[in-house]
């Protein structure tokens, strides 16, 4: 397995062909950039994959068609939520006879499509798919009885399945009716496609992402708290990418008294070319706000939008949770920590009750800076704008117990990139909790 | 001349050479990079760079054989002060017969070098040179009566020399004595080469480059002034090679106090490759200080260092003065502007009575702001380290009189480029004065 080797671009460019890759934003931008990260930017469904020709592909291998399974389970990125984005290649005598990926949640899975594609050129195929098949009855039935019943020769497998109600059974019932499974095929890039669905099952919380826009001195807002158009039309049109891809938009209280936000995905801001069709309706991300004091006004914008607004506090004020029901939203107690919500216990009872899997940041110093020190931030995104805003401006996170330098909190940048005239900063928290 | 068009890469790669490249860092950096802009990463003089067969060269152009003057030239970016950076070529029938670079003030121009390794091969050659070439008794004699009595048949010129005593003179004496000239190729690149003798020659003030280091967060140091070991050992390094290519470094009277800094290159971490010989002795810039209220103190640890160190003040303290002087300062006095020294005039100070190119600046929030205000930053040099400090932590720039968004600084970011485990981001504000 790991000793194949995946085929240089130049053997594709030759033929007029770039497989796995395809023009996504006015920066073409792919989705999987070259450090194995995916990118914000959503896959479009309707459009083809190339494939080599037979004569092109000898020499090719399980990486080629696991990365294929990977560029055919990202066109689920804004939409399989909350099952995880899944694809699937069948392959026989070195022809793709059938794929397919998972799109919503109760449609059939990526396996189903692609056997349903080959029909009976399934029987004595390999089938490559980005995650374990599943074993038991969810929505669907399960994909382990589908590919044993169309007798395909052998499974191939990125990562094995995390939730309990499948983790390697499925692989065992293959194996057990004589299927030959290998596993661990391109399983980084699968962990990169699905870091929600994966956090939630094995942590029992989501994946947070934490998104701010800066100045090149580190400024989120004048001292005012003005901070409209920081940054460029393509990065807040990159920003609604982003936005897509999540089960939940979390902010604070303090920034709904401030901005009065919509914490929605505007389809008419996404990349021109990304925008769906005006008949296809996105499914609008839960709004999430933290509130210890319930101090979010009734009238606040998002709670007359579509969708649904859960607000966590620490407040026992039946008639202020009762005031805010009234007016839609749905107002959960937690218990408080530190004289605020507990933390743990919002993204826990999120995961538990929403099956939210990437929650996405948009929210004041306070709010971030509570996140991150309790270890609850996994991904930070910061948008750079090319301007200098001064040291009375406000800054990306309070964490007021860092006295000293060696209190400092690592990352692990993986990503810069231009998007328009900012730049985009991608990074993960190490944490040292 | 702008219709030639410059040799691919591949064509000299698939000779198995790669002119104009050459490993100069840990991180691979060459001197010019892709956008033109010349790195920190100084040149190595006792390397040759590859030529081009003459097979190979059927078909180059001026812009080849000026992009080797170029690169001849930056092997002069530590040691031509005050005198700019300037490399010659001299081709005759598309073989190179002479080339050469400045070294020194008071030692040969790039010319005669070129001249003295043509010899008699230089009579009908055309000679490339970065800068137009001198027509005036300096410390060597003009090289317009040199390249005249060599007889070549055609100079190539980047640029003309704004000095007023050269300035298109040198170019009007070669096409008196009927030699072709032609300017204007590779121009842009050669501006970069100088920017601080253009600058000079041009505004009467050096070119000032501030450095900063800097968390992902955009903090300096912590409240308490903590500031040591943000960065790591690469980009300490890259520093010393900024510090290696400018005139002076400035610093401000409060940093002096807090750090004790030496403001020297400290040639032992330079990067390993570029630590000149033993023997040779690399001439340490001025060092400058802005000091309002002459609060630097006598022993100061840079005092008894090799070396110049010069204070602007704007105080009227003989007594202070006589001090600082006797402990082996220079002391001068400006007048003050906004309470504080009048930077203006201390950058023309610098030009006029130091003949200062490039000013290296390492400073605190309020001198560096003020700089910036005064529209007086030419370049901005952040490493930024992958960690968060918190918004307690100090800022980069002290600009008091930003209130709203609109007021902010925009900047031009040039280069975002990994050195050891930080950034390095180049950018220019945009004066908007």
């Amino acid at each position: 397995m790991t000793d194949a080797i995946i085929p240089p671009a130049s053997s594709s460019l030759s033929e007029g062909e770039i497989p796995h890759s395809k023009p996504l934003s006015k920066e073409g931008i792919s989705p999987t950039s070259s450090n194995g990260e995916i990118s914000p930017t959503p896959p479009s469904s309707n459009e083809k994959i190339p494939t080599l020709s037979k004569l092109v592909m000898g020499g090719f291998n399980d990486q080629y068609y696991m990365a294929r399974a990977l560029r055919l389970a990202e066109r689920g990125l804004w939409s399989t939520d909350p099952n995880p984005r899944v694809g699937c290649v069948l392959v026989r005598d070195g022809e793709i006879v059938g794929e397919g990926w998972h799109q919503a949640a109760g449609e059939p899975h990526a396996e189903i499509h692609a056997l349903q594609m080959a029909k009976e050129k399934a029987a004595g195929a390999t089938c490559y798919v980005t995650l374990e098949p599943c074993c038991h009855y969810g929505r669907t039935p399960p994909c382990t009885d589908a590919l044993i019943k169309a007798a395909v020769g052998r499974v191939v497998v990125a990562i094995t399945d995390p939730n309990p109600l499948v983790s390697s059974k499925g692989i065992e019932q293959l194996l057990k009716a004589g299927i030959t499974v290998d596993t661990g095929v391109l399983s980084h890039e699968a962990e990169q496609l699905n870091p929600g669905f994966l956090m939630r099952m094995r942590e029992n919380r989501p994946y947070i992402r934490c998104k701010l826009a800066m100045s090149l001195d580190g400024r989120t807002a004048m001292a005012s708290g003005e901070s409209q158009w920081i940054t460029s039309t393509e990065a807040r049109s990159d920003v609604q990418c982003l936005r897509a891809r999540s089960s939940a938009i979390m902010t604070g209280a303090g920034t709904v008294l401030a901005d009065d936000p919509r914490l929605s995905v505007r389809v008419d801001e996404l990349p021109c070319q990304l925008q769906p069709d005006k008949q296809v309706t996105i499914k609008q991300p839960l709004r999430v706000i933290i509130d210890t004091h319930l101090s979010m006004p009734v009238d606040a914008r998002m709670l007359s939008l579509p969708g649904q607004t859960v607000i966590f506090t620490a407040s026992n004020s039946e008639t202020l949770k009762s005031m805010l029901e009234k007016a839609g939203a749905h107002v959960i107690s937690v218990p408080s920590r530190d004289q605020a919500v507990d933390l743990q216990a919002v993204c826990q009872r999120l995961a538990e009750e929403y099956e939210v899997n990437e929650v996405h940041m948009e929210t004041g110093a306070t709010l971030s800076g509570a996140m991150l020190r309790a270890g609850l931030i996994d991904e930070v995104v910061i948008y750079m704008a090319p301007i200098l805003m001064g040291n009375k401006a406000r800054g990306l996170f309070n964490l007021p117990d860092i006295e000293r330098l060696n209190q400092h909190i690592p990352l692990d940048i993986v990503e810069i990139r231009a998007v328009g005239n900012d730049w985009r900063i991608t990074a993960h928290p190490i944490n040292t909790r």
